[in-house]
Protein backbone atom coordinates (compact mmCIF):
# COMPACT_ATOMS: atom_id res chain seq x y z
CA UNK A 1 0.00 0.00 0.00
CA UNK A 2 1.21 3.29 -0.81
CA UNK A 3 -0.50 6.68 1.03
CA UNK A 4 0.26 10.49 0.12
CA UNK A 5 -0.52 13.76 -0.90
CA UNK A 6 0.26 16.54 -3.35
CA UNK A 7 -0.53 19.81 -1.27
CA UNK A 8 -0.12 22.99 -2.53
CA UNK A 9 -0.89 26.28 -0.10
CA UNK A 10 -2.34 29.36 -1.95
CA UNK A 11 -2.33 32.62 0.42
CA UNK A 12 -4.46 35.45 -1.39
CA UNK A 13 -1.44 38.00 0.02
CA UNK A 14 1.15 39.86 -1.64
CA UNK A 15 3.11 38.59 1.16
CA UNK A 16 2.65 34.55 0.59
CA UNK A 17 6.40 33.15 0.73
CA UNK A 18 6.50 34.42 4.42
CA UNK A 19 2.41 33.16 4.99
CA UNK A 20 4.01 29.38 3.46
CA UNK A 21 7.26 29.71 4.80
CA UNK A 22 5.63 30.27 8.83
CA UNK A 23 2.81 27.43 7.29
CA UNK A 24 5.40 25.02 6.61
CA UNK A 25 6.47 25.10 9.77
CA UNK A 26 3.26 23.30 11.35
CA UNK A 27 4.78 20.66 9.46
CA UNK A 28 7.97 19.76 11.50
CA UNK A 29 6.06 17.89 14.31
CA UNK A 30 5.54 15.05 11.55
CA UNK A 31 9.25 15.08 9.49
CA UNK A 32 9.87 11.66 11.21
CA UNK A 33 6.69 9.78 10.48
CA UNK A 34 6.37 11.10 6.56
CA UNK A 35 8.71 11.85 3.28
CA UNK A 36 7.99 15.32 2.74
CA UNK A 37 9.72 17.20 -0.68
CA UNK A 38 8.57 20.15 -2.15
CA UNK A 39 9.00 21.19 -5.51
CA UNK A 40 7.74 24.85 -7.36
CA UNK A 41 4.23 23.53 -7.55
CA UNK A 42 3.34 20.95 -4.69
CA UNK A 43 4.62 19.47 -1.37
CA UNK A 44 4.67 15.57 -1.59
CA UNK A 45 3.90 13.82 2.18
CA UNK A 46 3.93 9.86 2.07
CA UNK A 47 2.57 7.84 5.54
CA UNK A 48 0.28 6.68 7.25
CA UNK A 49 -2.87 8.46 7.11
CA UNK A 50 -2.72 9.49 10.95
CA UNK A 51 0.25 11.27 11.03
CA UNK A 52 -0.85 12.25 7.06
CA UNK A 53 -4.06 14.05 7.59
CA UNK A 54 -2.84 15.61 11.02
CA UNK A 55 -0.08 17.46 9.14
CA UNK A 56 -1.87 18.61 6.12
CA UNK A 57 -5.08 19.59 8.73
CA UNK A 58 -2.03 21.52 11.34
CA UNK A 59 -0.57 22.86 7.90
CA UNK A 60 -4.03 24.76 6.89
CA UNK A 61 -4.94 25.46 10.58
CA UNK A 62 -1.93 27.24 11.17
CA UNK A 63 -2.09 29.14 8.06
CA UNK A 64 -6.11 29.55 8.55
CA UNK A 65 -5.03 31.74 11.76
CA UNK A 66 -3.22 34.46 9.61
CA UNK A 67 -5.99 37.27 8.64
CA UNK A 68 -5.13 36.65 4.80
CA UNK A 69 -8.00 34.76 2.59
CA UNK A 70 -6.01 31.51 1.99
CA UNK A 71 -6.63 28.44 0.05
CA UNK A 72 -5.01 24.55 -0.22
CA UNK A 73 -5.46 22.31 -2.25
CA UNK A 74 -4.80 18.50 -2.47
CA UNK A 75 -4.11 15.42 -4.33
CA UNK A 76 -4.76 12.26 -2.25
CA UNK A 77 -4.11 8.78 -2.71
CA UNK A 78 -4.16 5.43 -1.48
CA UNK A 79 -3.59 1.80 -3.37
CA UNK A 80 -2.61 3.37 -6.71
CA UNK A 81 -1.37 0.15 -8.72
CA UNK A 82 1.35 2.02 -10.32
CA UNK A 83 3.18 2.97 -7.18
CA UNK A 84 5.09 0.85 -4.96
CA UNK A 85 4.51 -1.02 -1.50
CA UNK A 86 5.61 1.63 1.41
CA UNK A 87 5.81 -0.55 4.63
CA UNK A 88 5.30 3.15 6.51
CA UNK A 89 2.37 3.70 4.77
CA UNK A 90 0.42 0.80 7.43
CA UNK A 91 -2.90 1.50 8.08
CA UNK A 92 -5.27 -0.11 10.68
CA UNK A 93 -8.27 1.27 9.85
CA UNK A 94 -8.29 0.05 5.98
CA UNK A 95 -7.27 -3.93 8.01
CA UNK A 96 -10.52 -3.11 9.96
CA UNK A 97 -12.53 -1.73 7.47
CA UNK A 98 -12.62 -4.89 5.20
CA UNK A 99 -15.11 -6.81 5.58
CA UNK A 100 -17.42 -4.43 8.15
CA UNK A 101 -20.86 -3.48 6.87
CA UNK A 102 -21.65 -0.27 5.29
CA UNK A 103 -23.66 0.71 8.19
CA UNK A 104 -20.98 0.09 11.07
CA UNK A 105 -18.58 1.52 8.85
CA UNK A 106 -20.72 4.84 8.68
CA UNK A 107 -21.11 4.49 12.41
CA UNK A 108 -17.49 4.22 13.42
CA UNK A 109 -16.59 7.08 11.54
CA UNK A 110 -19.73 9.37 13.32
CA UNK A 111 -18.19 8.32 16.43
CA UNK A 112 -14.18 9.39 15.06
CA UNK A 113 -15.54 12.88 14.25
CA UNK A 114 -17.31 13.45 17.49
CA UNK A 115 -13.79 12.30 19.32
CA UNK A 116 -11.87 14.79 16.55
CA UNK A 117 -9.89 17.68 18.22
CA UNK A 118 -11.20 21.61 18.18
CA UNK A 119 -8.44 23.45 16.21
CA UNK A 120 -10.20 26.69 17.34
CA UNK A 121 -10.32 27.81 13.59
CA UNK A 122 -13.24 27.47 11.26
CA UNK A 123 -12.47 26.68 7.49
CA UNK A 124 -14.70 25.93 4.33
CA UNK A 125 -13.53 22.43 2.22
CA UNK A 126 -15.14 21.12 -1.10
CA UNK A 127 -13.71 17.80 -2.05
CA UNK A 128 -14.82 14.64 -4.45
CA UNK A 129 -13.74 10.96 -3.52
CA UNK A 130 -13.19 8.63 -6.46
CA UNK A 131 -13.23 4.80 -5.83
CA UNK A 132 -10.95 3.66 -8.89
CA UNK A 133 -10.88 0.07 -10.49
CA UNK A 134 -14.46 -1.30 -9.19
CA UNK A 135 -17.47 -1.62 -11.15
CA UNK A 136 -19.98 -0.45 -8.50
CA UNK A 137 -18.36 2.71 -7.41
CA UNK A 138 -21.35 4.79 -6.76
CA UNK A 139 -22.22 2.59 -4.07
CA UNK A 140 -19.59 3.39 -1.86
CA UNK A 141 -19.96 6.97 -2.92
CA UNK A 142 -23.38 7.40 -1.98
CA UNK A 143 -22.87 5.45 1.52
CA UNK A 144 -19.89 8.14 2.06
CA UNK A 145 -22.39 10.84 1.42
CA UNK A 146 -24.87 9.58 3.66
CA UNK A 147 -21.85 9.34 6.36
CA UNK A 148 -21.06 13.01 5.54
CA UNK A 149 -24.70 14.11 5.92
CA UNK A 150 -24.20 12.80 8.94
CA UNK A 151 -20.91 14.03 10.21
CA UNK A 152 -21.71 17.76 11.72
CA UNK A 153 -19.60 19.30 8.65
CA UNK A 154 -21.82 18.44 6.06
CA UNK A 155 -22.66 22.52 4.24
CA UNK A 156 -24.43 21.25 0.93
CA UNK A 157 -23.65 19.04 -2.11
CA UNK A 158 -22.48 20.46 -5.32
CA UNK A 159 -22.17 19.44 -8.59
CA UNK A 160 -19.00 17.13 -8.62
CA UNK A 161 -18.21 17.56 -5.14
CA UNK A 162 -19.59 18.23 -1.15
CA UNK A 163 -18.97 21.52 0.72
CA UNK A 164 -18.09 20.66 4.53
CA UNK A 165 -18.09 23.39 7.25
CA UNK A 166 -16.56 23.63 10.35
CA UNK A 167 -13.88 23.77 12.84
CA UNK A 168 -10.28 22.46 11.22
CA UNK A 169 -10.39 19.37 13.64
CA UNK A 170 -13.62 18.00 12.72
CA UNK A 171 -13.57 18.78 8.92
CA UNK A 172 -10.21 17.06 8.29
CA UNK A 173 -11.19 13.87 10.45
CA UNK A 174 -14.48 13.70 8.07
CA UNK A 175 -11.64 13.60 5.47
CA UNK A 176 -9.95 10.58 6.83
CA UNK A 177 -12.63 9.02 7.45
CA UNK A 178 -14.39 9.56 3.75
CA UNK A 179 -10.95 8.66 2.67
CA UNK A 180 -10.38 5.03 4.73
CA UNK A 181 -13.62 3.74 5.74
CA UNK A 182 -15.13 3.76 2.26
CA UNK A 183 -14.13 1.93 -1.14
CA UNK A 184 -12.21 -1.44 -0.92
CA UNK A 185 -9.84 -1.35 1.90
CA UNK A 186 -7.23 -2.78 -0.62
CA UNK A 187 -8.64 -0.53 -3.69
CA UNK A 188 -7.35 2.72 -5.28
CA UNK A 189 -9.32 5.54 -3.98
CA UNK A 190 -8.31 8.92 -4.26
CA UNK A 191 -9.74 12.69 -2.75
CA UNK A 192 -9.24 16.05 -4.89
CA UNK A 193 -9.87 18.40 -2.19
CA UNK A 194 -9.81 22.42 -1.73
CA UNK A 195 -10.19 24.23 1.98
CA UNK A 196 -10.82 27.72 2.30
CA UNK A 197 -10.47 30.36 5.40
CA UNK A 198 -11.11 34.04 5.48
CA UNK A 199 -12.72 34.33 1.95
CA UNK A 200 -14.14 37.78 1.92
CA UNK A 201 -17.02 36.20 0.01
CA UNK A 202 -18.99 33.91 1.96
CA UNK A 203 -22.25 32.19 1.65
CA UNK B 1 -24.04 13.17 -20.90
CA UNK B 2 -23.48 15.93 -18.44
CA UNK B 3 -20.24 17.30 -18.51
CA UNK B 4 -18.86 20.28 -16.48
CA UNK B 5 -15.85 21.82 -13.82
CA UNK B 6 -15.75 23.40 -10.98
CA UNK B 7 -13.46 26.37 -10.97
CA UNK B 8 -10.93 28.23 -8.79
CA UNK B 9 -8.99 30.92 -9.39
CA UNK B 10 -6.00 32.09 -6.58
CA UNK B 11 -3.96 34.79 -7.57
CA UNK B 12 -1.44 35.28 -5.10
CA UNK B 13 -1.72 39.13 -4.33
CA UNK B 14 -3.38 41.37 -2.30
CA UNK B 15 -5.22 42.99 -4.85
CA UNK B 16 -6.43 39.19 -5.73
CA UNK B 17 -10.14 40.13 -6.24
CA UNK B 18 -9.36 42.97 -9.09
CA UNK B 19 -7.31 40.09 -10.50
CA UNK B 20 -10.27 37.60 -10.40
CA UNK B 21 -13.06 39.93 -11.68
CA UNK B 22 -10.24 41.13 -14.91
CA UNK B 23 -9.42 37.16 -15.41
CA UNK B 24 -13.66 36.30 -15.43
CA UNK B 25 -14.09 39.22 -18.03
CA UNK B 26 -12.24 36.33 -20.17
CA UNK B 27 -15.87 34.30 -19.91
CA UNK B 28 -17.85 36.51 -21.97
CA UNK B 29 -17.58 34.91 -25.18
CA UNK B 30 -18.63 31.46 -23.78
CA UNK B 31 -21.74 32.52 -21.56
CA UNK B 32 -24.20 31.43 -25.05
CA UNK B 33 -22.46 27.82 -24.36
CA UNK B 34 -21.45 27.43 -20.98
CA UNK B 35 -24.18 27.51 -17.96
CA UNK B 36 -21.68 29.15 -15.56
CA UNK B 37 -22.46 30.06 -11.30
CA UNK B 38 -20.44 31.25 -9.15
CA UNK B 39 -20.32 30.81 -5.18
CA UNK B 40 -17.96 31.55 -2.44
CA UNK B 41 -15.55 28.82 -3.44
CA UNK B 42 -15.51 28.22 -6.76
CA UNK B 43 -17.27 28.87 -10.69
CA UNK B 44 -19.23 25.80 -12.18
CA UNK B 45 -19.37 25.82 -16.09
CA UNK B 46 -21.05 23.14 -17.68
CA UNK B 47 -21.56 22.68 -21.38
CA UNK B 48 -19.74 20.90 -24.39
CA UNK B 49 -15.65 20.08 -24.13
CA UNK B 50 -15.22 22.85 -27.14
CA UNK B 51 -15.94 25.78 -25.47
CA UNK B 52 -15.52 24.46 -22.15
CA UNK B 53 -11.80 23.86 -22.08
CA UNK B 54 -11.70 26.85 -24.49
CA UNK B 55 -13.59 28.94 -21.68
CA UNK B 56 -11.32 27.99 -18.65
CA UNK B 57 -7.94 27.81 -21.04
CA UNK B 58 -8.67 32.01 -21.88
CA UNK B 59 -9.71 32.44 -17.99
CA UNK B 60 -6.23 31.20 -16.67
CA UNK B 61 -4.17 32.64 -20.24
CA UNK B 62 -5.64 36.14 -19.07
CA UNK B 63 -5.11 35.65 -15.39
CA UNK B 64 -1.29 34.48 -16.17
CA UNK B 65 -0.35 38.03 -18.30
CA UNK B 66 -1.30 40.02 -15.48
CA UNK B 67 2.20 39.72 -13.64
CA UNK B 68 1.29 38.26 -10.01
CA UNK B 69 1.79 34.60 -9.34
CA UNK B 70 -1.39 33.30 -10.03
CA UNK B 71 -2.78 29.35 -9.90
CA UNK B 72 -6.19 27.93 -10.89
CA UNK B 73 -7.58 24.48 -9.86
CA UNK B 74 -9.92 22.41 -11.55
CA UNK B 75 -12.21 19.37 -11.12
CA UNK B 76 -13.12 18.21 -14.42
CA UNK B 77 -15.86 15.57 -14.48
CA UNK B 78 -18.02 13.91 -17.62
CA UNK B 79 -20.57 11.02 -17.66
CA UNK B 80 -20.95 10.83 -13.75
CA UNK B 81 -23.99 8.45 -13.07
CA UNK B 82 -25.05 11.39 -10.41
CA UNK B 83 -25.99 14.06 -12.74
CA UNK B 84 -28.57 14.49 -15.08
CA UNK B 85 -28.08 14.47 -19.08
CA UNK B 86 -27.74 17.39 -20.70
CA UNK B 87 -27.93 17.77 -24.28
CA UNK B 88 -25.68 21.12 -24.13
CA UNK B 89 -22.73 18.60 -23.30
CA UNK B 90 -23.29 16.47 -26.35
CA UNK B 91 -19.50 15.83 -27.79
CA UNK B 92 -18.78 14.29 -31.00
CA UNK B 93 -15.16 13.19 -30.02
CA UNK B 94 -16.27 11.42 -27.43
CA UNK B 95 -19.03 9.33 -29.98
CA UNK B 96 -15.93 9.28 -32.36
CA UNK B 97 -13.27 7.80 -29.54
CA UNK B 98 -16.07 4.70 -28.84
CA UNK B 99 -14.37 1.82 -30.42
CA UNK B 100 -11.38 3.18 -31.45
CA UNK B 101 -8.06 1.49 -30.91
CA UNK B 102 -6.28 2.95 -28.21
CA UNK B 103 -2.89 3.73 -30.69
CA UNK B 104 -5.40 5.85 -33.20
CA UNK B 105 -6.74 7.48 -30.16
CA UNK B 106 -3.55 8.43 -29.10
CA UNK B 107 -2.26 9.86 -32.78
CA UNK B 108 -5.44 11.98 -33.02
CA UNK B 109 -4.46 13.15 -29.41
CA UNK B 110 -0.88 14.43 -30.51
CA UNK B 111 -2.34 15.48 -33.80
CA UNK B 112 -5.12 17.79 -31.67
CA UNK B 113 -2.21 19.35 -29.52
CA UNK B 114 -0.21 20.13 -32.83
CA UNK B 115 -3.14 22.43 -34.60
CA UNK B 116 -3.57 24.00 -30.86
CA UNK B 117 -3.67 27.69 -30.97
CA UNK B 118 -0.24 29.63 -29.18
CA UNK B 119 -1.61 31.69 -26.97
CA UNK B 120 1.35 33.75 -25.94
CA UNK B 121 1.90 32.62 -22.24
CA UNK B 122 3.75 29.63 -20.73
CA UNK B 123 2.31 28.14 -17.81
CA UNK B 124 2.59 24.95 -15.66
CA UNK B 125 0.44 22.19 -14.47
CA UNK B 126 -0.28 19.48 -12.51
CA UNK B 127 -2.88 17.07 -12.94
CA UNK B 128 -4.62 13.00 -12.44
CA UNK B 129 -6.73 11.34 -14.76
CA UNK B 130 -9.39 9.20 -13.14
CA UNK B 131 -11.14 6.55 -15.40
CA UNK B 132 -14.33 5.29 -12.85
CA UNK B 133 -16.48 2.37 -13.22
CA UNK B 134 -14.62 0.18 -14.71
CA UNK B 135 -12.05 -2.96 -13.32
CA UNK B 136 -9.49 -2.38 -15.77
CA UNK B 137 -8.82 1.17 -15.55
CA UNK B 138 -4.87 1.35 -15.24
CA UNK B 139 -5.09 0.62 -18.70
CA UNK B 140 -6.77 3.95 -19.90
CA UNK B 141 -4.49 5.81 -17.71
CA UNK B 142 -0.93 4.23 -19.15
CA UNK B 143 -2.31 4.89 -22.60
CA UNK B 144 -3.09 8.70 -21.65
CA UNK B 145 0.56 8.90 -19.89
CA UNK B 146 2.27 7.21 -23.36
CA UNK B 147 0.35 10.06 -25.65
CA UNK B 148 0.95 12.60 -22.51
CA UNK B 149 4.80 12.12 -23.21
CA UNK B 150 4.47 12.19 -26.98
CA UNK B 151 2.07 16.09 -26.85
CA UNK B 152 5.20 18.19 -26.20
CA UNK B 153 3.92 19.22 -23.10
CA UNK B 154 5.07 16.93 -20.90
CA UNK B 155 7.84 17.97 -18.40
CA UNK B 156 7.62 14.89 -16.08
CA UNK B 157 5.50 12.06 -13.48
CA UNK B 158 5.24 12.64 -10.05
CA UNK B 159 3.77 10.79 -7.46
CA UNK B 160 -0.02 10.70 -8.10
CA UNK B 161 -0.29 12.96 -10.76
CA UNK B 162 1.69 14.01 -14.17
CA UNK B 163 3.07 17.74 -15.14
CA UNK B 164 2.72 19.42 -18.34
CA UNK B 165 4.99 22.84 -19.52
CA UNK B 166 4.68 25.41 -22.19
CA UNK B 167 2.12 27.62 -24.22
CA UNK B 168 -1.66 27.73 -22.35
CA UNK B 169 -2.93 26.58 -25.89
CA UNK B 170 -0.80 23.49 -26.45
CA UNK B 171 -1.26 22.64 -22.49
CA UNK B 172 -4.55 22.81 -22.58
CA UNK B 173 -5.39 20.92 -25.62
CA UNK B 174 -3.19 18.12 -24.29
CA UNK B 175 -5.64 18.78 -21.53
CA UNK B 176 -8.76 18.29 -23.29
CA UNK B 177 -7.58 14.78 -25.17
CA UNK B 178 -6.66 13.36 -22.09
CA UNK B 179 -10.13 13.99 -20.82
CA UNK B 180 -11.81 13.03 -24.11
CA UNK B 181 -9.95 10.30 -25.78
CA UNK B 182 -8.94 7.79 -22.93
CA UNK B 183 -11.63 6.05 -20.71
CA UNK B 184 -14.97 4.64 -22.02
CA UNK B 185 -16.67 7.27 -24.30
CA UNK B 186 -19.94 6.65 -21.97
CA UNK B 187 -18.12 6.30 -18.84
CA UNK B 188 -17.74 8.37 -15.88
CA UNK B 189 -13.99 10.04 -15.95
CA UNK B 190 -12.94 13.29 -13.91
CA UNK B 191 -9.64 15.36 -13.87
CA UNK B 192 -8.47 17.35 -10.60
CA UNK B 193 -5.76 19.72 -12.15
CA UNK B 194 -3.70 22.80 -10.79
CA UNK B 195 -2.49 25.39 -13.34
CA UNK B 196 0.54 27.91 -12.11
CA UNK B 197 1.82 30.71 -13.52
CA UNK B 198 4.57 33.27 -12.63
CA UNK B 199 5.81 31.32 -10.11
CA UNK B 200 8.59 32.58 -7.54
CA UNK B 201 10.11 28.99 -7.41
CA UNK B 202 10.81 27.78 -10.47
CA UNK B 203 12.59 24.50 -11.30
Amino acid sequence: MFIGAQVSLYPMTSDFVQVIMSGLKALDPYRDDLRIETDDMSTLMVGAPGPLIDAIRDLFATTARNPAHSTMHVTLSRGCPGEPDDPSCRCDILAIAQNTPLAQRQLQAQEAVAEAPDMGVQIDVQFSLYVLGQDRHMDEIYGCIEFLKSSGTFLRSKNFCTRLRGDAGAVFETLRQAFLRFGPAEGHVTIDLTASANSPSKD
